[in-house]
């Protein structure tokens, strides 16, 4: 069966987003800074459609973990858009070709039709729960790894649930303050540390996951 | 001039120690599963006065954080014992010969006289504030480096005043849930990594400071 994994840029004290995340500000206030790690290399570029960047160790974990996803699940927020019913012309905001290249599964209390956009990503919007969505995610990966992309509360979700076979922290030297914790009530998780990467500003440590 | 550095194991959601401390209990429940990873250490057990014990990458990295220290710094409870007045027969709960081999300062509201140990530790005590603590500190350490040795939050007051230099943090896979949190309240500290030493189970890595 495929791994089901995640992984999350968290700062040292344990925040995923900033305080005050909105559906407009979904990384919350300095939550951004989580990222900035990613915005120099190559890989993140090329990703997004962009040209240049650097090569190194961060770029290298980036690759490793993009390189056998099959389908991604995320969060509404995370497609772009409030709560509410949706507005049919609303295609998210990842743009024309997102960079997953695989069906994505947003969570959402409210069915969609699905969404086909350039590069190989389909949105297909999943109603009825995260294991619908996750089995959903798993019959398109047909073997290959499902990755839950966030935002955080779904990633803590599918944690709490016991759903997580590993979970990939990238561990950011800021601290926040305030704002989202990955590991609020979460339950009693056992987690045992599999690989660790440094790279030149954070590092990389992936987790085995089990209850 | 030396350098003033401190070491902590940390849980994942960024506790150091666990919920309901008391000058009996120092770690709170739980807290003793983030120093696991210490007990089987040869380093770790010569230094409390054991034989046996393992070698590898997690002893390297105990030996190292102690080999340049010259005098620690640590809080009453670290010491051991409650708030009050001293009780002169009292000589702390690290036995007849601590693993300490130096002078250590021992904050307190409560002046007392110092107390000789065999295996050249001293316990000196400052009742007049950690600035005064740290002074003395570097000064017994003699071009060494000073150590805060803890507990928790006796690190986080050199933190926040801005004396801590490096901080180095053991990254425990565990999840507390409740606690003692280290970046609590501790304003907008600058960190940045240094160094990065992947052990069995947990991650070493050294952040220098800066506000």
């Amino acid at each position: 069966m495929s791994t089901v994994t995640s992984q999350l840029s968290i700062s040292l004290d344990g925040y995923v987003a900033g305080p005050e995340q909105s559906p407009q500000d979904p990384l919350g206030r300095g939550g951004l800074r989580l990222h900035e790690w990613l915005f120099g290399l190559d890989t993140w570029r090329a990703q997004h459609g962009l040209t240049g960047g650097d090569r190194g160790v961060d770029a290298e974990v980036v690759d490793e973990m993009t390189r056998n996803v099959g389908a991604y699940v995320m969060g509404r927020h995370m497609f772009g858009g409030g709560d509410g019913p949706w507005d049919e012309t609303w295609r998210g905001w990842w743009g024309e070709e997102p960079p997953f290249h695989t069906p994505v599964f947003v969570l959402t209390h409210h069915p969609r039709s699905a969404l086909t956009m350039a590069g190989g990503t389909e949105f297909r919007f999943v109603a009825d729960g995260i294991h619908s969505a996750l089995k959903q995610a798993r019959e398109a990966a047909g073997g290959r790894d499902v990755s839950i992309a966030g935002g955080a509360s779904t990633v803590r979700q599918y944690l709490t649930a016991g759903l997580l076979d590993t979970l990939q922290l990238h561990i950011v030297p800021i601290v926040l303050g305030a704002g989202e914790r990955l590991f609020e009530d979460v339950g009693d998780l056992r987690l045992e540390q599999a690989a660790v990467v440094a790279g030149p500003s954070v590092t990389h440590v992936t987790y085995r996951v089990s209850r």
